[in-house]
């Protein structure tokens, strides 16, 4: 969906509605307590330290889900870097939903901005390159939409959503089918025409039969530097080959120097952590 | 709920369906097309590094949700630690099943374990103490009951779950009632008998307050550690006093020799990284 | 919540989409026979017997959820007393959406009026003492947080609202632990520092014992009035004493005046009859 | 749906969760803290006042919903009447999971035997006659099948079970089309041709036109006894004749006397208290 | 409910979001990659050949739920015959939208005109006549509301809309019961008094063990066309006679002959083909 | 998904369960009078009409998900063909849960062999070619799963199952584009690598655009047969050529001898009827 109607996804809105039940459950006993429900104020979120924008929208969506009459104003956009006392959004409205939406709506941004000031370094690492640097399906369970979209915000591109729309043949389908060729067969017979077909090997031997069986793409696993070099000259063009496998923000230059089309990184969403962002309310 | 009968709640339920829904998606068409439905075999989830294990029942669980004929056996308890290469759990049935749902329960698995062990050596740099040291409610919105859970496996205890089981009024909530002792006595009169009420305090004048109002818990928020020596003081075991903001591994041990009884750190949780485990297949 | 909030709880939702479902299902096949879907005008929802108004909010939810272009009035406040013949709140709009709607709007607020009728009739016959009254877990299942709301406006207090949120440790529990300080001191170690630890004993001799162990709350179950007194003299202030059992609008007045601070009935909630009221359409 | 099928419907099942989830939400923090979650045990469900039995099902099915490793087994049948003291049932399982179970399947079966044991003491007071006395939609919302169940266990009769399954023309439909006949036609076009028409009459001029318009049922509503004696007379055998409205325990032996043929009274489901029942562990 | 009604209710709410899942999913990656979610534009929704229409309002509320500031403006009302090339209706709002709900609202609105134009060729077919002819219960699973409303516009009438609405006793329910009396007789007294009982018998001595047990209508199943003459002479107006199977646009015009009062046919909506509906944007 | 876990995926157990509402909704009120909830007996499930199988797991999951107890045999396999009278599926169990299930079950087998059935005759009719016959996303709402999964069955392949897993861009995403090559180059960036790009033309002009912008797939949308034998030759082997828009029974084997590879026919899905299947209890 469009980056902008992320947000609002059936996937997502079952995700804040989640996140809300377990913070808010019952309801917010110290503020129902202290807070007049017609008292009305102004949150404003701001970055404790220097980070990358992303999920704008799916905070907007936390406050707004816990009640509709909020506004939400962004005050800037994803993927802009912002400076530490920096304000991201603007809140308004009754005070009792500010502080109930408080928690959910900031833990959501300080994840996903975290990936994005995270992919951005890794990006940065990179260098000038001709390799595409992509992420995996080593995603939060849960969250995988609003990460793959946090890694395109912070400049990498995304590898296939999930075991539907992409093919990705590795060691085990390879020995269930006795031979790669015979792989590739069942799965071109199988699946329909748009999708291209991509084998994992392990060796040049493999890197050998896959072009032969003609993979359209083949990814090299684990396999030292001088293997991918030797993999990029039999390969000559053929298919599109991909790295991946233990990619760090050290190594990540190197491997983009072989000559290799793609570089995909598990760590580019599980290793993330969160950046600290905060929210005051001004009366 | 028992620890036991967490991975079978409804809120984690919901949460692993939501994973599978957007990984499985419309099917594994990889898989679909190479194995035979009837093919069976055993999966072998390994360790691919020194980890403290936490989630075997969530992990199990997935494996369930795909296909209830599968049998999972954990080879070690939440709460061991275990080396690389160590078997973690070994799976049986449709070699189908196992690969469909092989990233979704990793992804949970890593994810646990990874707070496990990061929580383990924030337990380890404190030294002996009498202070408890606990999570906050900063975590991966969704993911609340097996982040709590997983905390208590790495050594850590669990601060309130949510906005619904304990009171804390803080600056916002002092603002509008324009005293403390006014904000404590309008949520005593409201919530029920069975819970006491923490004030957040930013000063030792506010602390006094807050003794005087007769809060049952004191929070010290970002005090300098003279402040909190002096807090200790004041305090005279009055009141239980907790400490917050930004602990870390390094100045835990200092905070937990002021004599405060409560430590707590969002970092816990919201800065954990997953650790690396894999799954094999063999026939 | 809120107060204003809880008719827009996902709990509330939920119940209210079961209940239409039940009534509407496949659709009310007289009006949509007789009505023209364009017909406009005007309901009012009017008292046949004396009674306090609870569930105004929870009532214009139902009409909203059949149409949302209803417009309800509410013509007097949550708690207020009206009169047999009174106006409680006008609706306009499509008439066969009224229609639709009419019995299950009743339907709840029948049922709130009348247990915010009946708590305020147990109010009333307690006298001026400082014991509070409040309600018990025994609550219509599907209606614990709109009960309780009822028993608030009837002008009694809630006990904990379910397992989750406050300890109450029973006879079962000691047995299991062996000991009454045994079972305090697990449960100590395992919640989080908010929640009191509450008792219930049977004699003086447990009494005694809870009072060592710390309680912070001990309910004295079925004890007979001596009983009673003598455990007021035995707790003289230490712990909160809370009297339960067959509590009732004849035996209220005397618990009341025996110096415990807390009573609490179920038949606030589970002895309530619905009240009268109806709707009339006007053209 | 049968009896035996009600407890697992999903309207039914929803209304479980929904209880469950209001009385257990994040967990039974008492019993998880004393209590081991493999001690196994048995829980007595007892009678404390003199009962008729409904809804052993619907009991049943709570305590599945929460483990399904429970066995319960029913000590007497739906309509039996029990004395106190007497054994309803048996549960036996992990005491962790009856202690959590306990209270919602004790609030369903309180209600529902509440129900039985009233509606049983309204036929008991009819005497013999061939009036059928039912129900009316006045039920608890959320309720529905589960009331309309435990009066037919109270030896009554129902009445439609929503606007979706029997035609009622009231006043408002009347006004609506001008005249009964009008109305009527208009809805012997519409519906179905397995429905009987039901209109609602105030006076015997409007009897009169609803039976030139060939209305299968006539509901007198409340009318004097003078009018209904006439009414029957009217009527000869016409349609058949039910008669609603204030229908109490004290005046409905004499309105069964009157010959007519249905007496529907909310009473039934509206103002039945939940009678007592315990529920005991032995080990 | 109201046919303008049906297309928000929960069971056809839930049908499109279903639908708009499968089709949709984690999104429309042709048109996210094309079109900025900015642009804004029109469709126009064009019959492709002769048809009568159904399902206006369901196809907008395809484009709703999709995007809720899509504004739909239909140009002819659900019964209205239009010609190829006409406009149907016209949609405005972001291109974006306009494109991922699409193919799902033309699939909705596909079937039911194709329903719609089906139908009424019967109706055409079966020339003057008293008898009524009525859809089955054979609908497309998900699908019975609206297929039972396309019926209607198409010019027919409806059966009942499931088995909770209306009572037909069939062979293997004479079969448990020994005898039509017999069944008669249980039905009568279980069900309530707002429904008529509809007897299927297959000869004509079934035929007078029906009518002697007072059904109110009788099914005549595969009977000759003689032996339907005989049963309408049988009859002599005490029952409503149904005739049902193999009923096709060839025999009905015959069926409608013999007096009878209703033929019931599943082919009015398992054997409909979707008509060509196309959209095309205009900027 | 593999066929054989199709009927248990989370899409599909949402449509029977939405059928089974509809059709059940508060209970078979019929069955529930006459049948005893213990009676046991055995159904047949038979073809009334010569076809070819496709759903029978789908028909289990129905009788599945109204009674776990029922025991069902399928006694032929998707893909085999039957004649009239000829035994498809036997299930045992109570009597009144099969005719609970029955209509359903049916209303779901009949219209996928339905499908199968009408594919088979198109692929018949196709002749020996190269080209591969696949269907669109012109399917039923709700069914698309089942009815692509029916298409296969019946011998064809299939197109992409939604917007999310294949890229096809049309005349109103190039018009937003200026131009075919930026369009393409627009996809390119932006989705997966795995997935290929398929480009709608309407003339030999276009096609030519597309083949220079390097589409991996190209329709030829509507054209006449002599542009189409030209589109093959300026083709020569580079992108795939797929043919659509009113393909036919009787078109097919001529567009089949043109040398296209893929014949796209939303027929196949859209203009099936359901065949006649029926179910008889033996006892």
């Amino acid at each position: 969906m469009q980056d902008s109607d992320i947000a609002k996804s059936s996937q997502v809105t079952r995700l804040i509605d989640l996140a809300l039940e377990e913070d808010i459950g019952s309801g917010d006993i110290t503020t129902s307590a202290c807070i007049s429900p017609e008292q009305l104020g102004s949150a404003i979120i701001l970055a404790r330290e220097p980070l990358k924008v992303a999920g704008l929208a799916v905070c907007g969506e936390v406050f707004a889900r816990v009640d509709k009459n909020l506004r939400y104003f962004a005050c800037v956009k994803d993927g802009d870097f912002v400076e530490p006392g920096q304000k991201i959004a603007v809140v308004e409205g009754r005070v009792f939903s500010l502080l109930a939406a408080e928690r959910t709506a900031l833990n959501f941004l300080q994840r996903l901005c975290g990936i994005a000031t995270h992919v951005d370094a890794f990006v940065s690492a990179m260098g000038s390159s001709r390799a595409r640097l992509v992420d995996t399906r080593k995603t939060t369970p849960g969250w995988r939409v609003l990460e793959k979209y946090a890694v395109r915000v912070g400049g990498a591109g995304n590898h296939r959503f999930g075991l539907y729309d992409g093919v990705l043949i590795k060691d085990n389908h390879i020995a269930a089918c006795d031979h790669i060729a015979h792989a590739v067969q069942k799965v071109r017979q199988k699946v329909h025409h748009l999708l291209k077909i991509e084998v994992e090997v392990e060796d040049l031997a493999q890197l050998k039969q896959a072009l032969e069986a003609g993979a359209d793409v083949i990814m090299l696993d684990n396999m030292s530097e001088d293997q991918m070099k030797k993999a990029v000259e039999i390969n000559a063009g053929k298919a599109l080959l991909e790295v991946s496998g233990g990619v760090t923000q050290k190594s990540i230059a190197r491997l983009a120097s072989l000559g290799v089309d793609i570089i995909s990184a598990g760590a580019l969403t599980h290793s993330a952590r969160s950046v600290d962002i905060s929210m005051d309310i001004i009366s």
